[in-house]
C-alpha cells in the first residue's frame, strides 16, 4: 500500500536508455520549457470493444517518489557515459508537472487521453518508460477483466493469476486491476497485504497427493481448515471425488463443519460442472459450491453461464494475468505540445492528434454511452469532461480513493455500455468523434515545414 | 544482481493463499517427510518447436534469501487466520532442500523436468507459486528471443521491450532472458545495471518534435551525443528524414563525428529499409546503418533476412516482451514423490509422470538432438544427462556463472537443434521418449486405488 513500497520495486534507472540520452541533450541545450505528453491507445485489440484505464495511482505513486539514489548515480558515473554535471542534475531530479487523467475505472476507447502530462520537457520526457509500462499493463488486465465480469454479472469471480503472470509487479498488479473491473478476489497474499483486497484459496493436488488415499487428504484438509472447507475433487476421479466430498460433509456436519465447495481443474469444466452438480444434489449435499478453474476465460465464462452450467465460481489464472487473446496495447506516450507549439507525428499508421486534448462523453436518455467527442483542452462540449486534474507541481490533489470506490466506479461505467459495445463479440465501432477544431489543427500544422 | 535486490522485488507473501492453508495443514498434521517437486511444461504453445530454459538463477535467489519478514507475519497475524503457533514457526521458515536443474540456456521439450526440488514437504510447497512464477516468464522469453536469434544469425538483436513488459521485473527480465538467447543489447538501464547487459539506444519522436525543424533536432542530437549518433528519420517523411541524415553526417565528418545509423519505426519496414538504403547509398553514405523498430517479431525478421532486406538490427519491443504469439506456457510444478512413495496425477490432459526423474540427451553424428530419454532418476542410458545438482542444504553449489557464459552455452544448445526444430514452422514431432520403466510405474501407480 505504501508509496516507499511501490517504489523499490522499480528504481529510477527502470528505464530506456534514450530518455537518459534524451534528457542529458535537453539539459545541454537548455530545452525545459513545458511540454505536454499524452498517454493513449491508437487501436484497440481485435476482441476489445472498449477498454478500462488503470493503473493511475501507481503512476501517482511513481512521479511522487521519482529520483535517483547515490547507488544509481555511482552506477551511471562508473559507465562514463555522463558528464559530472549531468550527474549532478539526476541527483537532484524531481517530477515537479502536473497530471491530468481518467479516473481508474473509466471506460474508454481508442485515440483517447487517459493520462497527460505537463511539466518541463526533460521531466516529462524522462517519465515517459515507467508511465507506460504501469499504465499498460493494468489497463490490459482491467479490461479483460471487465469482460468476464460482463460475461456473468453474477458469480464469483477470483484471481488465480500469480504464477503465471510475468513477474512480481505483474502479479500482484493483475489482483489489482481485476478487482477494480469487478473481480471478488484474489489468490495472491501479496496483492491482499498491498491493496486490502479479500483473499480466497482452496487446496492444490500436491495435498491430495501427499497423503495415501484422497479421502484422508479431504478429512485432513477439513480438520486443519475448517472455516474454509473446498476440496479439490479431480485428481484421479472426479465423479468419486465428489461423492467423497459429501461422504466428508456428512461426517463433519455434526461437529459443526460445512463443506462450502468443491472445485473442478480439469476435463470438459461445463460437462464435469454439470455431473457433478448431479452428484451431490442427488446425496443432499445442494448447499455445496462449485468451482471451477483451468484455462477459464470469458469465452467458456460466457458459453458456460449461456448454457445454465451449474458453476457458483470462475477461478482465472493464466487466460487473465497474461491477457491471453491481447497481451499487449498499442499505446504510447506523445508529446502534443513543447513551448506553447502544438506538435503532431505524421508516422504512417501512427500519426497523432495534436495539442493538449479533452473528452467529452454524452449519453443517450437511458444513460448509455452514445458519443466521445475528442477535442483541444480549450472546448467545452455538452457531456461529462473525462479528465481530471490530479497532480499539481509533483504531489498528488488527493489521497487514493479506497479501491472499493474505484471498484464501485467501475461498474457504473460499466453499465454506460452501449449493448453493441458490452458483448464478446468485436465490433467495428468507436463512440469516439474528433472535434472540428482538432481538425483543423491538424489541417494546420501539416502544412509547416519541419 | 545482488539477491536482496532480487528478494526485495518480491516478498515471501507474493504467494498463492492456499499454499499457506497447506502449510498450516502440514505442521499440524506432522507431514514434514521428504517431497520431490517438478517443473515442466506440459505442452509446447502452437508455434514452439522446443523451449530455452531460463529463470533458474533467480530461482536459487529466492530460494536462499526466502523469509517472512516482521511485518509480513505481524499482517498475518492481523488477519486473524492463523495460530500464534503457525506464525512462530513461519517466521523461522527457511528453505533447506535439494535442487536439481537444467543450466540455463538449455534446450528443452515437453513433459521433461526443468527443475527439481527435494525438501521437506512443507518448504517444497510453499514456493511452488514463485518458482512457476520465475521460471515461467523467462522461459517464455528466452523462448521466443532465441527464435529471433535463429532467424537471424548475423544481424543484430536489441530489446526495447520494457515499457510494454508486463510491469517493472518483468522488464529487467526480459533483457535477462533475451541476452541469454543470444541479443546483443538491451535498451532498459536497469537490466544494464543489474545484469550487467550491454545497454543500447537512440532517440525518441519527442525529440525531433520538440525541436521546430527536424534537421536542427538531428544537429542538436549529434552535437550533444557524438559518441552514439542514431537518429530517428520517420517522424515526418522517412525519404526526407534520411537525406537529412545524411546531410548531418556530412557537415559533421571534420568535426570527427560521426552518424552511425538511422532508425525506422513505421510504415512497411522492409520496404522502407530499401527505400533508406537506396537514399544513403545514392548519397555516398553506405557506413551509416540501418535499424528497425515497431512490432518486430521472429516472423518479420525471418521474412526480411529471407529478402535479402539491408537491415542491420532489429529492435524488438512488444512482441518479444509479452511473447506476443504465445504470452504463456501449460507449466506446472508438480509432486513426484512423497516420503519415498511415487506420485501421479490423473487429471484429464494433466497426467503426470511419476517419481524424481532425469533425462538423457542422445545426439546424432553431426552433434545434433537426436533423442531425449525422459526416465527414472536412478536409470542410466546413454548421452548426457540434463539435471544438473544446484542447490545443497538450501545454499548455491557454485556462484552463478557469468551472463556471457550462460548465453555462450545457450548458442550451443541452438547449434544441436536438428533443423526441423529450429525452423519458425511448428511441427508436430518431439524427441522426448519415455523410459520403459516410466510406463511400468505408470501401470503400477494406476492399479493402486487412492
Amino acid at each position: 500500500m505504501s508509496a516507499s513500497h511501490a517504489n523499490a520495486s522499480a528504481p529510477a534507472l527502470l528505464t530506456d536508455l534514450y530518455q537518459l540520452t534524451m534528457l542529458d541533450a535537453y539539459y545541454t541545450l537548455g530545452m525545459e520549457k513545458p511540454a505536454v505528453f499524452e498517454f493513449f491507445v491508437r487501436r484497440l485489440p481485435a476482441g476489445r470493444n472498449f477498454l478500462v484505464a488503470a493503473g493511475l495511482e501507481q503512476v501517482l505513486d511513481y512521479l511522487e517518489n521519482l529520483h535517483f539514489t547515490a547507488d544509481e548515480i555511482e552506477w551511471l558515473a562508473s559507465t562514463q557515459r555522463y558528464s559530472a554535471s549531468f550527474l549532478e542534475r539526476l541527483s537532484k531530479f524531481r517530477f515537479t508537472g502536473q497530471v491530468y487523467a481518467l479516473r481508474e475505472g473509466t471506460v474508454f476507447f481508442a485515440s483517447e487521453p487517459v493520462l497527460r502530462v505537463v511539466a518541463p520537457l526533460p521531466e516529462a520526457q524522462l517519465v515517459e518508460s515507467r508511465i507506460v509500462n504501469l499504465l499498460h499493463y493494468q489497463t490490459l488486465v482491467a479490461s479483460k477483466a471487465a469482460r468476464c465480469r460482463l460475461a456473468a454479472p453474477r458469480a464469483e469471480l477470483i484471481d488465480f493469476g500469480m504464477r503465471r503472470a510475468h513477474g512480481a509487479e505483474a502479479a500482484a498488479l493483475c489482483s489489482r486491476a481485476s478487482y477494480i473491473a469487478g473481480f471478488d478476489s484474489t489468490a495472491t497474499v501479496e496483492a491482499s497485504r498491498r491493496f486490502g483486497i479479500p483473499v480466497a484459496g482452496t487446496m492444490a493436488h500436491s495435498f491430495v497427493q501427499a497423503h495415501e488415499m484422497e479421502l484422508e487428504a479431504f478429512r485432513n484438509f477439513a480438520k486443519c481448515r475448517p472455516d474454509n472447507v473446498v476440496l479439490l475433487i479431480d485428481t484421479y476421479d472426479i465423479a468419486r471425488g465428489a461423492r467423497r466430498a459429501v461422504e466428508v460433509a456428512t461426517e463433519l456436519r455434526s461437529s459443526g463443519v460445512t463443506v462450502k465447495g468443491v472445485r473442478i481443474d480439469s476435463g470438459d469444466l461445463a460437462v464435469e460442472a454439470r455431473r457433478v452438480r448431479g452428484i451431490l444434489d442427488s446425496l443432499g449435499a445442494k448447499d455445496i459450491r462449485i468451482l471451477v478453474s483451468g484455462s477459464v476465460d470469458e469465452y467458456s465464462i460466457a458459453a458456460m453461464e449461456a448454457d445454465q452450467v451449474p458453476v457458483d465460481a470462475y477461478c482465472l489464472g493464466t487466460r487473465l494475468a497474461v491477457s491471453q487473446d491481447a497481451p499487449s496495447l498499442d499505446c504510447a506516450y506523445k508529446l502534443q505540445q513543447y513551448a506553447g507549439r502544438p506538435c503532431r507525428k505524421r508516422s504512417q499508421r501512427k500519426e497523432t492528434w495534436p495539442g493538449p486534448r479533452q473528452v467529452y462523453r454524452q449519453y443517450d436518455p437511458q444513460g448509455l454511452i452514445c458519443r466521445d467527442v475528442l477535442c483541444c483542452e480549450d472546448e467545452t462540449f455538452e457531456g461529462r469532461a473525462l479528465l481530471w486534474h490530479v497532480m499539481d507541481g509533483g504531489r498528488r490533489m488527493a489521497h487514493p480513493p479506497p479501491l472499493t470506490e474505484v471498484r464501485d466506479f467501475c461498474a457504473e461505467e460499466l453499465a454506460t455500455l452501449p449493448i453493441a459495445l458490452s458483448t464478446l463479440e468485436h465490433v467495428r465501432y468507436s463512440p469516439a468523434k474528433v472535434s472540428d477544431r482538432q481538425h483543423a489543427l491538424v489541417a494546420e500544422l501539416d502544412s509547416i515545414a519541419r
